[in-house]
């Protein structure tokens, strides 16, 4: 049987160098890097050397990289421990309706603890408006996060813009770059951006891990407090394998997301074209070309997606329905609800993210297996209108 | 040349039957545990697997186990998670002097949110005096933290006492398990705590794993927020193969601990012996008893720590002065200030922790290998009394 993986924005594999390079570290050289005696050295170095590929992925400086275990984590530490070192010059933030479950829940605990949060809405494609961000901003504003791109409908924010328009009013910006590092082109300094967040496992590295891009002169309270770990930002002993596997993969990212992108482009076209062509009742989600270049979501309506992934998963084929981070409790996506997908339509989700394994032929094989998958579940269906008598 | 690696309380190998249980799901087995296709199958099933054998470890159930991505993280969620959980409650939380930088620094943040930390002081062996935090409890104390054992000087800590009567007053429990889990057996019922933390890499599991166990009822907000991955308690994708990992490296702990412990004691004591012995102006730190099984640690006078540890290491020692994570720089120990060695003999602090690879052959190694880099350092020295004319 032909089986696609096709939900990497949920994870990827790991890439067999990241692998290769983590493996010393797991062995022989296992020593803690805050060690004296040399058994820390080897480790120590490897650690600094991928904190220069991933700096380099990213436009940044090395000294500018905190490593995490996670995404979510480097959002959490972003959000919490700017909002909590800055409290005495303002309590306002300002995110979009659209961020990752990780930004709008540190958000939601933060106004737990006295802090007031502003939650800008997207348009029909799911993009943030800069001049809507300005107009949220307050005198006592000092965090906006909008996210670099949507995990769920692939839509790419105009960052740059609304960085200038919030570096313009005195607040820190953060973006959450975990759809977007290490797929397509960042350049922290060209962003903008005073903190940025990304995840190892989104670019072939190791998943538990991931890094906060923090400019030079930002300052946080730490999330995880105790030893002296990352400059005292970020407390724990290292990760020495995992931040090795996760700099190789920075690394290896930087020169082939290029080719990537070229690969997955037409793929990716390629599915929307038939998905929304040979089904009716189907929808894009997201913007048509400010857009993922991996990245496919439709709503299908009068099916349930869990029931379509079901069935797609007999067939070989992994994908997602909303975000991977609650599909066990498959409400209604807060993202395709924020761009106006009606309740009924948004159960249809289906989100197909690319890799770098994926082919034209998994794309056909695809689009040639959900057609019967929508027709026999809408066959079931009391409300599809084929099904409906005079 | 001979080499013994003495510093298992900084981190330790990897045993290779936790490496290869997890190479599958860092290969073929990727697929994120929250998936609805089968690729996320077998990584839930695993990591599931391994919450039983982490909950067996310490005689809990596996919903009472939460994965961490280190012992840090645990002692930070359980410290700030319940402060802020219950601080309708109350703002008052214990600690002794001689927590981990984890736990004071947590504490310490929580007093920049408004929080009251009482620091509860130890004796001249380290040891926590139960009714002391009796006495430091007030009405509005809603946590207690005391660690299990001291990573710095070994003393076990009475914590079914303290347990008992920090229960007794309506407070919840924490202890630090980080230094005896997978060493020393551990009971969370019959220590009667409500939290523990405890960290993979101290018992021969991968590093950048931990996790908090946090009793059937107990709530608090979570320190990462995020998705629904543990149970809503701790968001970002989980990291399976460093989980599964720990899983092996604790079931294996519970079957070997008690040989670990009958290896090493001996060693451990013919060491300390030794040391104190053949060594003018030298002292053993922690109690002579209540101590872990595989804790050797002495104040050598007239002698810089850190000194001894780069002379030790040229003769293929690796040991350590103080806590790992202060160890690049070396300020006196809170801990020895706490159990009151005068600051300049604080400096001479040297800690030996052992492990399963350890023998009697290394311990007279590195017993015969001191002696002469201590005299060769404290004739350099204007104080040591030897050297002082009269």
């Amino acid at each position: 049987m032909t089986r696609a993986y096709m939900d990497h924005a949920a994870t990827s594999h790991l890439r067999p160098e990241a692998m290769k390079a983590m493996l010393p570290f797991y062995e022989g050289e296992f020593g803690n890097p805050l060690s004296v005696h040399s058994f820390g050295d080897a480790p120590r170095e490897a650690m600094e050397a991928a904190r220069d590929q991933v700096a380099h992925l990213i436009g940044a400086t090395s000294r500018e990289i905190y490593f995490t275990s996670s995404g979510s984590e480097a959002n959490n530490m972003a959000i919490k421990g700017v909002a909590w070192m800055n409290r005495k010059k303002g309590k306002h933030i300002v995110v979009s309706t659209i961020e990752h479950q990780s930004v709008l829940n540190s958000a939601a605990t933060l106004e737990k603890m006295d802090f007031e949060v502003t939650r800008v809405p997207v348009d029909q494609f799911g993009l943030v408006d800069p001049q809507a961000i300005g107009q949220a901003m307050r005198s006592d504003t000092i965090l906006v996060s909008v996210m670099h791109a949507n995990n769920e409908i692939g839509t790419i924010e105009p960052i740059a813009e609304i960085a200038k328009i919030v570096k313009g009013r005195g607040a820190l910006f953060h973006t959450d770059a975990v759809a977007t590092a290490g797929k397509i082109p960042i350049d922290v300094e060209e962003l903008g951006v005073d903190l940025l967040s990304l995840s190892g496992n989104q670019f072939y590295g190791p998943v538990g891990t991931g890094a906060l891009y923090m400019r030079r002169g930002v300052r946080l309270m730490p999330l995880i407090d105790g030893g002296v770990q990352e400059n005292g930002r970020r407390a724990g002993t290292e990760n020495v394998p995992g931040i090795v596997g996760l700099g190789v993969a920075a690394e290896l990212a930087s020169t082939e997301m290029a080719g990537w992108s070229e690969q997955l482009t037409p793929i990716r076209d390629r599915m929307i074209k038939r998905l929304t062509q040979e089904l009716d009742h189907v929808i894009l989600t997201g913007h048509p070309t400010m857009r993922l270049p991996h990245h496919v979501s439709v709503c299908v309506e009068y099916v349930e997606g869990e029931s379509m992934l079901l069935m797609l998963n007999m067939k070989g084929v992994a994908a997602s329905s909303g975000s991977t981070c609650t599909s066990k409790a498959l409400k209604a996506s807060h993202v395709l609800t924020a761009i106006g997908v009606e309740i009924a339509l948004a159960q249809g989700s289906l989100v197909f993210t690319l890799g770098r394994e994926n082919t034209a032929e998994q794309a056909d094989y695809v689009a040639d297996a959900l057609p019967p998958i929508v027709q026999r579940l809408r066959a079931m269906s009391p409300i599809y209108p084929g099904n409906v008598r005079a």
